[in-house]
């Protein structure tokens, strides 16, 4: 636990964020101590509610003179803790609402760090252009959070992580200072991109108050398939030949096992099973293009070959938009559907898409001989090589018990994933939750490059204190 | 320039080079110490030819040691004279020249620093893939250098600078320490992005020795166009309009005004002009799709379009592979074409996409008002806001007259680039050339952030020390 919050130091914030920019009730604070998985519970005496920039820059000032740490809060939907206090001043982005700008000649939307990821959708909408960022969570989750984590979700095989759609960044940095980097502009090479560096920073080398989004055209062709397959051979194999039939168009692709879809039908309401028979593993893909048909053909090519190739059990095409949101629901509802059956194990990882086959056969066979009749959840991301990896407790097992053996599994299961040349976050980040798993399976001369960073950007420790290495 | 290189320093070099592994030859080491547009002319006592990264990483120690700084060489085809020693230990890594792997699976090949990209585009085509970096010089420009110089090009606007291209890096950092960061991952979010900081580095932050490099799909169906337009307004409403038309596969969308097309035709034998009337601006579009005949119809409805609208005056598509390329030697012939006409300022800006007119139309008044008669030949990327700002002197102006009021004039254009919200540097770096101009145009709370950066990484500035800021 941090060290309390000298009184000066709250007087001094209150004096700078002014009425109604900030807040000490439990009440008003207490939603923003927890997380929605209930692993995190935390604590803080201030809660910081700047509504401009440069609010944000006196709040960083005058904690920086201070040496009092800060926490960083957007939608609250990070899953590793990073932005649960544990006794520092909580800074939330809630009251940074305003979309700056919207711009469809430059492809670019000025959101600040409050908005929500659905709020940028609408805004795009607006203006016939899209924002590709899909999450789960993207009702909630904001602007600042999904910059500062570098957030992945379900089109990152065609658009990149958000790293990639950022065109301009404004930010405060540790030591108070505000960096305005919005710029609308698709190229600048004039040295070290410190907008890259903040991305997926995490917090911990400026505070994000404002982001460039990158919008694309609209595709108005659009085929949303639900696949029954074999084994993660046959997707990855599928994966080739979808590239092959539909170039760039492979919006997404999405793996998922058979006891997923089975938790989804049974717990959550409404949910039915698009294919007749059972399938060990099931594939969601979706194309979109801007011709006519397009898209809609590239599937039909697609899936014939595949159907041919043998590597296709079973297969259907969404005919309606309400079909293919029918057939998403059933991949975002993979987490949700898992809540319950009890303690899971979850692990958000990736390896060389090559690989996935490999990880899936050899991480089964490890937590059945470490939690024998553990259940394995696995879905995810496969066109980036990105399982989120989930291992269940047995069907009539105990919570406690196997909660009380996570780090252990989790170990077994991260273990496997650096020896295939795999990262232990793949789109979710290190937060407070995985720090020691930095510090065990990020290489030393990484780890040391990064941490000079940081220490030479914030040498007070003042931003996120616990979050990253 | 930088201080002699002590006798004990070559000693040390040429023990842990061995044999071939270096030369101190003159008529060896000349060709590396002029750059094709003869702005720089360099001196160096020792050229270094590691061949293994181990090699490298023990030339980076001994330097490192004896506080000697290293300037690093690929190609040798940068245009801002990063790659030019000034007495300082030459790096080359023309000897790293092996392709280590090359997977379709993960779509990634994997090239030491020295291998061409036009060698990496062969080796894609080997697997049915491609590379999407285009570049004028693709036979000469490195692995190494377009990965430290983050190299733009032609096919930006679909798939990004290099910067987009890079799955996994290896490099030397300045400490002598070699960093294996050659993973074969679409997503890993574990703390700060170290490939992404060195990506455009330009080698102050550690020296490449090869590259993961992300392939895509081959895409058969091309369309290549050439048009007449009546003024960069035009070509702006014509690119949202190709985007809307082609969804994704708007390919390239480049920009040229008439004069760079007299010159081309002028000075590059074997050109000719593909309309029959002039216009003063041009457009190369190409747009690129999987399904047979998808792109040539996108193409039709984007030219019908844009000639009901008013907007294309006259136009021509390719029917043939080799008319596709014609077409395109006349844009990658606009930089040479200008070398027989005399002294040029040249200029590699960029700015918002929708402030391309408005920059065109300020900154041919600015330079007509500073030097009249002047000639001015702008092209490039108008789909990323980057212009080449060409500005030649008078037809029958002095060589000697026109170079010396470079720097004057180049001030103005770079002025007026930054008052649009743009860059002084879009594609081509800072190199040794635009450090003044760095410290001008970039923000103070940036610039300080980026040096500390340095400063934390390379406390002995050992690497590229003239180059950057």
């Amino acid at each position: 636990m941090t060290a309390p919050v000298p009184a000066d130091v709250i007087s001094r914030l209150k004096a700078v964020l002014g009425e109604g920019g900030w807040s000490e009730d439990p009440q008003r604070i207490a939603p923003k101590l927890v997380e929605w998985r209930d692993r995190w519970v935390g604590q803080t005496p201030f809660l910081a509610l700047p509504k401009t920039t440069f609010e944000v820059a006196a709040v960083v000032g005058v904690c920086g003179q201070a040496g009092q740490p800060i926490t960083i809060q957007g939608g609250n939907t990070g899953l590793v803790g990073g932005q649960i206090p544990q006794g520092e001043i909580l800074l939330s982005t809630e009251r940074m609402r305003a979309i700056r700008e919207v711009s469809p000649l430059d492809d670019v939307i000025t959101a600040e760090a409050g908005v929500t990821v659905a709020e940028v959708h609408a805004a795009a909408a607006g203006v016939r252009r899209r924002f590709p960022l899909g999450l789960a969570s993207e009702g909630s989750a904001t602007v600042g959070g999904v910059v500062s984590t570098n957030a992945g979700g379900t089109q990152v095989l065609r658009y990149g992580s958000t790293r990639n759609l950022v065109l301009g960044l404004e930010a405060v940095l540790p030591n108070g200072e505000v960096w305005n980097g919005l710029k609308h502009l698709r190229k600048d090479n004039t040295g070290y991109d410190l907008k890259q560096l903040l991305i997926g920073a995490e917090g911990t080398l400026g505070v994000v108050t404002a982001a460039g989004l990158k919008l694309v055209p609209v595709l108005d062709s659009r085929a949303v398939a639900f696949l029954g397959i074999a084994s993660p051979e046959a997707a990855i194999e599928l994966l080739a030949r979808a590239k092959d039939a539909a170039g760039g168009a492979v919006e997404a692709f999405e793996l998922m096992g058979r006891l997923g879809i089975e938790f989804a039908v049974k717990n959550i309401a409404g949910t039915r099973d698009p294919l007749a028979g059972a399938h060990p593993w099931y594939l969601l893909a979706e194309f979109a293009s801007a011709e006519e048909g397009s898209a809609e053909r590239a599937m039909e090519r697609f899936l014939a070959d595949g159907l041919e190739a043998g590597l296709i059990a079973d297969a259907v095409v969404a005919q309606t938009q309400a079909q293919a949101q029918a057939l998403w629901a059933i991949r975002e509802n993979q987490s949700p559907a898992q809540k319950p059956e009890g303690a899971t194990w979850k692990h958000d990882v990736s390896v060389p898409v090559s690989q996935v086959p490999a990880f899936l056969a050899k991480a089964d066979a490890a937590m059945q001989a470490f939690a024998p009749g553990c259940r394995i959840a696995a879905f995810g991301h496969v066109g980036d090589g990105n399982i989120h990896y989930d291992v269940l407790r047995p069907d009539s097992g105990s919570d406690v018990e196997h909660s009380a053996r996570r780090d252990e599994g989790s170990r077994i299961v991260h273990d496997l994933v650096a020896s295939l040349g795999g990262s232990i976050s793949a789109e979710h980040g290190l937060g407070a939750m995985k720090t020691a798993e930095a510090a065990r399976y990020k290489s030393p001369v990484e780890l040391a490059a990064l941490k000079a960073v940081r220490q030479a950007l914030d040498p007070g420790r003042i931003l996120n204190p616990r979050v990253l290495f």
